[in-house]
């Protein structure tokens, strides 16, 4: 009985360690993630850490950039414009949105938003929990990105 | 003694049920899919069953078209075209993507494929195995797809 008292709880930890290692994205770690962690954003363009992985860079036959950024809980971007317009799509975690005069938008895994061509807005993660999320970048013939100031912490807790 | 095993034996259980809902979403299957399987594709442009869910509708701000198709085991796409080509987004699972002329390619989680304009190609999942796949049409000014002739078993069988 003792040897299967043992034997049971063996397989408990191994289940549970097994059951960590292929475990969902939840909180937007590395966890589970679909692509790379990439490399760390500068901190003049991002509060906190953000790891950025390009997946499709600029060139005159798409004229789409497409990349993925984990945002560490409480990371975020500066506020920045693309003269085109962004579409974020989240694969996991939670996070913030805000276009320039609108409330902060709560973003979460499986959600799609649009920022318009020339309009100020930030993203970034969660107080608590990470956020992964793919960005979109069309009409890159018209630019790519304008970097802006620093998302105060004011602004990221403001409710 | 007899207690605590009993005791360890549930635990056992209600780990590996919370372990296999919780699981990832390696076979392609809903399971921990980001996006919601969406309607069954038409069968005149597809082979078995595929789903698809849209998530950014054409207009003349992005002119760009983004969605997810969730490919059953040997579920394929006809052959087609689009006139400005097409990026593909691997999210989850394995399938194939074949560009005319060429060999079959495996496609994986984290992968991105691109098929430049004009160019006829199909896509679709692996025999045993699903596979969940974004897909961004850029410069749809242009048009978005035109479909072609089924993909045949020798063609989908082919190494």
């Amino acid at each position: 009985m003792k040897a299967l008292l043992i034997t049971a709880i063996a397989s408990m930890a191994l289940l549970t360690i097994s059951c960590m290692e292929n475990g969902p994205n939840k909180d937007g770690s590395e966890s589970g993630a679909i692509f790379p962690k990439g490399e760390l954003g500068p901190t003049e363009n991002f509060t906190g850490k953000a790891w950025n992985t390009g997946l499709v860079a600029n060139d005159s036959i798409y004229n789409t950039v497409v990349g993925n950024v984990y945002f560490e809980p409480r990371a975020r971007s500066n506020w920045h414009i693309h003269p085109s317009g962004q579409i974020l799509v989240i694969t996991d975690g939670v996070g913030f949105h805000q276009i320039k005069g609108q409330p902060k938008q709560t973003i979460r895994k499986g959600d799609v938003v649009k920022c318009p061509p020339n309009v100020e807005h930030w993203h970034g993660a969660s107080p608590n929990i990470g956020l992964q999320q793919m960005y979109i970048l069309p009409k890159t013939e018209k630019g790519i990105v304008k970097w802006l100031q620093p998302v105060t912490d004011e602004e990221y807790n403001k409710k």
